[in-house]
């Protein structure tokens, strides 16, 4: 079996469509949390009644097939032990002995490299089923939908010569920034991971500096194996940036209530809160949570829901000391002294649940999807980053009062019931992250509307080339004008060196004729 | 009479309202054309409910009440005379004595100074009205909504401690980016006034880069009336750029269907075409319009409405030769030998003429509110730019293939016809410029409901602070990071010295034991 035959969903061909041009769009998705947004835009785009299909590997943590879809299903080398054996390892962090600190930075660099070779092996997988590249090069889409973290999507519309729309939280080293041609001066946009806000003393503007000129170092060479495998797919040598650049549309999962005002290139849409409005009814759990004191949700994303056993005793010793019920998303053994007020599950539907009236905090890591949600639904957050962008994330919202930090490594049930009862009882945090709510729901479009609408636009008119800025093709040199300044100082050199020498000359004259006198 | 009493609109109290927030806006306009857009607004912000107040001197080329708003009228040190002879400034530029260079440079420079004389003593009049002032800041107004040309508006929104939306094409010199802290790399943002596009050779670049560097030195100092008509108002030392830098939206009149793609901050709304939508019925044209084989709209624009006589003999002798019929808006003495075909007003429905079938071709002086109108309602542009942005926008269009360019300066019969009926015969023109105007009108919001949006943003959450960049509070040596740089230049340099010292001290002592050797 070299690829799956499409399965066909259950009601496009019925559905009803609003819009008049009905097109044909590839869905090329990551997998993990990232899979949420992007599968809100296929149904919507599918209930729309435009042929949507969406390629995912055989085994998967959360992709699937959808009512409004297609989905082409392709094998891969591995097997569901090894999609475990890559969530587990975030298990592993939170192990005691994970605590000192050549421990932590092995760990961490065992879950990069886990998720790294997850990643490789699916996009090979992909990239190198010749069958289903010539299967879905002869279905005539109009552009590709895809998540440029991993380039197999932007690397398959190049081959076929079709338009990519990127939805995106945003990439180390700000790769998208560059590839979008978009300016981000380090003297007010701090780099990722650096912890700073967009007010910065002269010391973090010279370590801000010295980030950005590593990323445009970092990101302007490729790496070998990157280089090559780029090579063997598309016959020719380019690197990821350069790939990346024919973007049409990039779709930002980000918002200014969070993000520090930075300029933006016309072809970037902020959608960030894209996945708060995919409502679902609440099964077993709604008569659950009802209750005067409200209740209590705790998720720490796809990647994080199982925990070893003297971690998950410290949460519900906590748990057990406050009168909230809490829904916990475990996928983990469930330990025999679960307090009454907490119901484990394998699954809970966190926006929902957000969405209740009845919710009073959000125990969260600190994703890109579950801040939008708990700041959607105005719920103020316990917060417990883990790695990539949540530390800022958590950092940001903490600052502007929506909810507290919690070290998840070193936590106690003493830290966390102080973070918990903070956020339930000082009344401050659900005023001024209703605040937030407000100003971040006041948008003239709705977010998954308008990633619809620019998924639409790109179809209808093969690209977006008129929303593309020049400066993607000058070099740096070019981009900077460096060659112009620098002809510019030498003219402001030469003609100073020439004052200097005419008057020293006068001067010469001048005091030869003294001399004669 | 200090000021003129409140005169109630006719239906703003009894209007209904769709939105939840009725708020208090004041919109300080500037005349001329730009008052197009900016009534746009008021009118629907009338509609919807708010509570609208217009302040407009006594005399004036187009401002006046509306149905939906109120109006406060000042007096001012000047009357229609005076009105009268600065509109006539154009006029006399089509003399066939301001022809010669030195002519030509003398009547630019009279247009420019009759329109800026007019400018300051209409603002003069406005801001040293303290009762005027006064009345308005006992009014609770929520923002200001105004034109950046003329910082009037501005100035009177930092006086009374109230946040500001912007309605405006572009300033001279850039002057909006740079005080909304927006990046504009000379190496691919061609500016004002130099006809370039965003791919520029090397000498391109260097006069860009120094147009640029010129923009930033005059923006950065102040004229020094200005400084001190600023001082006298505010009782602070402050230049535009600084009282502009407080805006909260910049609802910009572009589109990058003409503009070339460049940065734009998140306080910025593009609202380009803001114009097209404001319909009236056509009252007697519309059955003289009526005929198979169309017809031609000619206006030059609110300043120009009148042409010496022998121009307009040649535009005659012209239409005379085209079966179409012309609609031609003309103020001055309308000769004896009109053809049958020409129909000359003092005031012409543009808009909505250019919205009819019949409409074959618009001969326009590429002002931003005409060229708009023209794309909205793909009309092929015979294009005769005068002054200010008008040459670079007539170019864009040209190269777009929407229109021709025409030079009204020398202008001959024989010229006009040709342009004419290439756009008139020549289905390209047609075309690309229906092409250009489907791109132009796919947006997810319209142009007067954005702006409308955003400005009852800015009311009901009494400004739009998170939107604002830090970059705009640091100075250059700071936005630039050249104080970083020359450190790390500093350290670099110091590092490199140090090793050769090294070195050195090696090689001596190694020398001097061989020696001893």
């Amino acid at each position: 079996m070299i690829f799956d035959t499409i399965f066909a969903n259950d009601t496009a061909s019925s559905s009803s469509s609003s819009s008049s041009y009905l097109g044909n769009l590839l869905v090329v998705p990551m997998d993990g949390s990232h899979w949420v947004g992007m599968k809100a835009i296929a149904q919507e785009m599918g209930r729309r009644g435009h042929r949507v299909t969406v390629v995912i590997p055989e085994v998967s943590m959360q992709m699937g097939p959808g009512k409004y879809y297609d989905t082409v299903i392709h094998p891969v080398l591995y097997d569901r032990a090894y999609i475990d054996s890559v969530t587990s390892v975030h298990k592993d962090m939170m192990q005691k002995s994970a605590q000192s600190f050549i421990q932590k930075i092995k760990t961490r660099f065992a879950v990069t490299q886990k998720i790294t070779d997850l990643i490789y092996r699916t996009a090979e997988s992909l990239l190198f089923n010749d069958s289903l590249i010539s299967h879905l090069a002869q279905q005539g889409f109009d552009a590709v939908l895809t998540d440029p973290m991993v380039p197999t999507g932007s690397l398959i519309a190049r081959k076929l010569g079709i338009p990519t729309i990127n939805l995106l939280r945003g990439m180390p080293f700000f790769l998208d920034m560059r590839s979008a041609g978009c300016p981000c001066p380090p003297s007010y946009v701090p780099r990722f991971f650096t912890g700073y806000s967009d007010k910065m003393s002269f010391k973090e503007r010279v370590v801000n500096t010295l980030v950005s000129v590593y990323r445009h170092i970092y990101t302007g060479r490729c790496m070998h194996e990157e280089r090559m495998c780029f090579y063997c797919f598309l016959g020719e040598e380019v690197c990821v940036a350069e790939v990346l650049s024919d973007s049409a549309i990039w779709l930002l999962r980000i918002d200014l209530i969070l993000e520090f005002p930075r300029p933006l290139m016309p072809n970037m849409v902020l959608v960030g809160g894209i996945n708060c409005n995919v409502r679902n009814p609440l099964p077993e759990v709604r008569s659950w949570v009802s209750g005067e004191f409200g209740f209590v949700v705790f998720t720490l994303g796809t990647m994080v829901s199982d925990l070893p056993e003297e971690k998950t005793s410290i949460f519900l010793e906590a748990f057990r000391q406050i009168p909230q019920k809490v829904i916990w998303r475990y996928t983990g053994q469930v330990p025999d002294n679960v307090p009454e007020n907490v119901k484990m599950m394998g699954w809970v539907p966190q926006n929902d649940l957000l969405a209740h009236p009845g919710a009073r905090a959000f125990i969260t890591h600190a994703g890109s999807h579950g801040i939008f949600e708990g700041l959607c639904h105005a719920v103020p957050m316990v917060m417990m980053p883990m790695r990539a962008d949540q530390h800022d994330n958590a950092e940001r919202l903490a600052n502007k009062g929506a909810g507290v930090v919690v070290d998840i490594f070193s936590i106690t049930t003493e830290s966390l019931l102080q973070g918990l009862n903070e956020v339930l009882h000082d009344v401050r945090y659900k005023e001024d992250v209703q605040k937030l709510s407000a100003l971040h729901k006041d948008r003239p479009v709705e977010p998954l509307d308008l990633s619809v609408y620019w998924t639409e636009y790109v179809m209808r008119h093969k690209g977006a080339k008129h929303l593309k800025p020049a400066g993607i093709d000058l070099n740096w040199i070019q981009y900077f004008c460096l060659d112009v300044i620098a002809l510019l100082a030498s003219v402001v050199l030469l003609f100073g060196i020439l004052i200097v020498k005419c008057m020293k000359l006068c001067f010469r004259k001048l005091s030869r004729k003294r001399k004669r006198d």
